[in-house]
Order: structure tokens, then sequence, then C-alpha cells
């Protein structure tokens, strides 16, 4: 079965860029230890210093889901959604047939 | 030092989207043994199945323009190349911060 891939941005409020991915790559921590979690990259868009990237892979769709339970995940989101300019967009769902760098 | 995210789209003329990504795959395998290849991913875009997304992270960018040089890498472009419905884009670059799943 093809592992669930979403690669989506999320836009700070002016000069909360490097704020927003800090809070991010924390969140990478809590969520690798969530079932399923296969790879969770936290990147700066190259041309938008206050635009930060999520690539994500899980096992499935609802593993993707069930991390949101993850204990201290909804503290962060809350912590981040302040510095967020809007409401993010979605991100784009990908079907991941394999390649070389996860399990 | 950040290390050099690439995600990109290559899209197929129509029907041959499933050929294509059995390249990529096999170029997953070539290029994952190039040095500083963190990460190689193939996925099918949700929205067109003749569309395919590589997902790469690299060390550096000249690690990522080095695995050029990967014997069979070239074999493999040349094969992929009369699939193509035109040039591919140019893919988004980011600036990998860090995360989880990958070295």
């Amino acid at each position: 079965m093809n592992k669930y891939g979403l690669h989506g941005k999320l836009k700070a409020t002016v000069g909360n860029g490097e704020q927003l991915s800090s809070i991010l790559l924390e969140a990478a921590k809590l969520v690798s230890t969530a079932k399923g979690c296969q790879l969770y990259l936290v990147s700066k868009d190259k041309e938008d210093e206050d635009a930060v990237w999520v690539t994500e892979v899980w096992s499935s769709k609802a593993d993707h889901d069930d991390s949101l339970k993850v204990e201290g995940v909804r503290e962060l989101i809350s912590q981040a959604m302040p510095l967020l300019d809007g409401m993010p967009e979605k991100g784009q769902e990908l079907d991941v047939l394999g390649g070389a760098g996860i399990k």
C-alpha cells in the first residue's frame, strides 16, 4: 500500500517565520513518536522568509490524522496559530510510491 | 548548515505516468548511493495520474548536482525524457531546517 504524503506551506506574519519554524521543529520531535510517522521535515521557503514548509510521510492518512492526539501537539499548534498570516492552505496530498531515505 | 531540498513535478504524456514513476523509482536506487543523498521520494499526484513528484533532500546543492554523474543516472534520464509532456518545471528549492525521518 502506498504511503500518505503531505507537503504544505504555513505563512507567518511578517518577521515571525523564524519563531514559527522553531515551533514546528519542536512539533517534529513529538510527531515523530506517533504511529506511522516516517518523515516530518521543516523547511524555509527560499523566496519568502516568513513561509515555512512541512513535508510529511505517513504509513497512512489515518495515522497522520491520529497524530493530532499526541500529547503536546495541540499545545504547539495553539502556540503557532497566533503567528500565522491567515488560515493555512490545505497541503498537497501525495501518494508516495517509494524511493530512498525512508523506511 | 541547512540541507538542500527540492520538490518538483514531472508530467508524463497521457497514459505514461506509471512508466515514468517506475523509471524514477529505479533512479532512486542509483541516486541513493550518491554522496549526500538523504531522501529521494517518488510520489503520484492525487489529482493527475500522469504527474509524478520527486522530493529530495541533500546535504548540499553541490552534492545534488554531482549526483547526475552517478553511473546509470544519465541512461535513466534518457529513458524518461521521451515520456515527458514538455520540459520539466524547475522544482521548488527548500532550505531544510530539520525535523524527523532523515539522518
